[in-house]
């Protein structure tokens, strides 16, 4: 057992000055050509991609698909990863898992015992229990899905409902229930598409952990995302995923892969600091 | 690729004559002691169980969760189950996926073209991005999670929307849409829970598949279930787990599955006439 994921998170960001989350979607189809030729090339292609950005990053998060797509190969792979990552950085799987009782408890166990990961995204429309079995895990995190950024997001998640919320600030309502009875270890995913839907999320998740997708590197909808979701300069994991990993496609793409992590992080840092 | 799987299913519920799905939930830990000793338990037991019931079932339903749990050793168990059923009878992976865009594009190839199997249970929070990619897949099925049949459903499921109806029955909206481009494939899970609920789901989704777990062997809401779900007779997948492949832990467990499932068989034919 290494440290509690926050612990983890809190040290990290302060040792890197990093909110960056890099995510490992490394679909084998979209590797470097130079990589093809590896003997495992989605675990070396990650290796070098952590070699080179983990002094600007608080958190990696590897989406379980790109690995379960590759069979069991894909699944080593992962495995491989996680171990490979530094042991001060926590491990986000975003396996988006949604079971319950019994067979959410296996899924828990998969991730955090199996995998060994520190934390894990999951689907919260079965409610309490989907995820009180990963919060059973002393230590683990949890990140519930609450406003994705996908473009169709908005046909079951802005639902509105009878008392004039729309969905998704009911779920956030319930991961603020499971983020005080596991002492601050369920926070949210929220995309930054709509900085708004960010900051009323805030308004109830007072201090949870918010994971950010949907940030380019370019930093779009960067400073109003910061500025509806931190708490003290901090409480966001703003993820890039192919924006640093796939910056480039040449053999320099660790090279490029740091400079567009750490661009990010001082791009992130401007405005932490002018909030 | 064998047939398409609505035409399986259809094909299989007038031969068996069955309405009945079996769901492989063969967690390792609860196998009977006489399989411990097996080189490859899962699989070894699912085998017994699938030789003894599959004349009286319209489906299998293996929860991926279970085999997740045991990691590449439980996977090869999954595969080699899925490729032990006979491909005659519809194979349903109770994954509940439910991730976006490319990601979701892989979680689909992962199940149909990897795995193999005909049809998947889904989440449907996310939006038409996470189901549309499954329902590319010409000739396979797909069921979203609805109003599930766990006690903290009625969390989030149950919330009341704007207009008077609750959550689920806005999700099962978007199922009938999804079913309509889909030619019929796109069907919702349902739990026994609350036969009114299941009527209300049946009122919209009006002719698509409707799987229905937590129906006890015990027939407790059976007769309701039916009455409120059946279509002209089926257009119900009656989901039991442990009822049928754990009815005995002793030697006899696949003699005793084979009994429960067609006497459940025969229970639900009984009221299959009477509806």
């Amino acid at each position: 057992m290494g440290k509690p994921f926050l612990e983890k998170l809190t040290e990290v960001i302060r040792l890197n000055n990093s909110l960056v989350c890099v995510g490992l979607d490394s679909e084998l189809s979209a590797l470097p050509a130079s990589m093809r030729g590896s003997a495992d090339p989605q675990f070396e292609f990650n290796r070098a991609i952590i070699d080179a950005t983990k002094d600007f990053v608080c958190a990696y998060k590897p989406n379980m698909a790109f690995y379960e797509a590759e069979g069991s190969v894909g699944l080593e792979a992962l495995r491989r990863t996680i171990a490979y990552i530094p042991p001060h950085i926590p491990v986000i799987l975003d396996a988006k898992r949604g079971d319950i009782g019994n067979t959410s408890r296996l899924y828990a166990k998969a991730c955090f015992d199996d995998l060994g990961v520190d934390a894990v995204t999951l689907h919260g429309y079965m409610g309490s229990d989907t995820v009180t079995p990963f919060l059973e895990y002393d230590g683990k995190g949890v990140f519930v899905l609450v406003k994705t950024s996908n473009p169709s997001a908005v046909e079951l998640e802005d639902i509105v409902a009878h008392d004039g919320r729309k969905l998704y600030l009911h779920v956030a309502q319930k991961c603020e229930e499971w983020n005080r009875i596991s002492n601050g270890r369920c926070g949210a995913v929220v995309g930054a598409t709509y900085p708004e839907d960010l900051r009323a999320v805030r308004a109830i998740l007072k201090s949870a952990p918010i994971l950010v997708p949907g940030v380019g590197a370019q930093g779009g909808d960067l400073q109003a995302t910061l500025k509806a979701g931190l708490v003290q300069g901090s409480g966001l994991l703003i993820n890039s995923s192919r924006g640093i990993i796939f910056a480039s496609k040449e053999a320099n793409f660790a090279e490029r892969a740091a400079a567009e992590a750490r661009s990010f992080r001082d791009l992130i840092n401007s405005h932490r600091g002018a909030v």
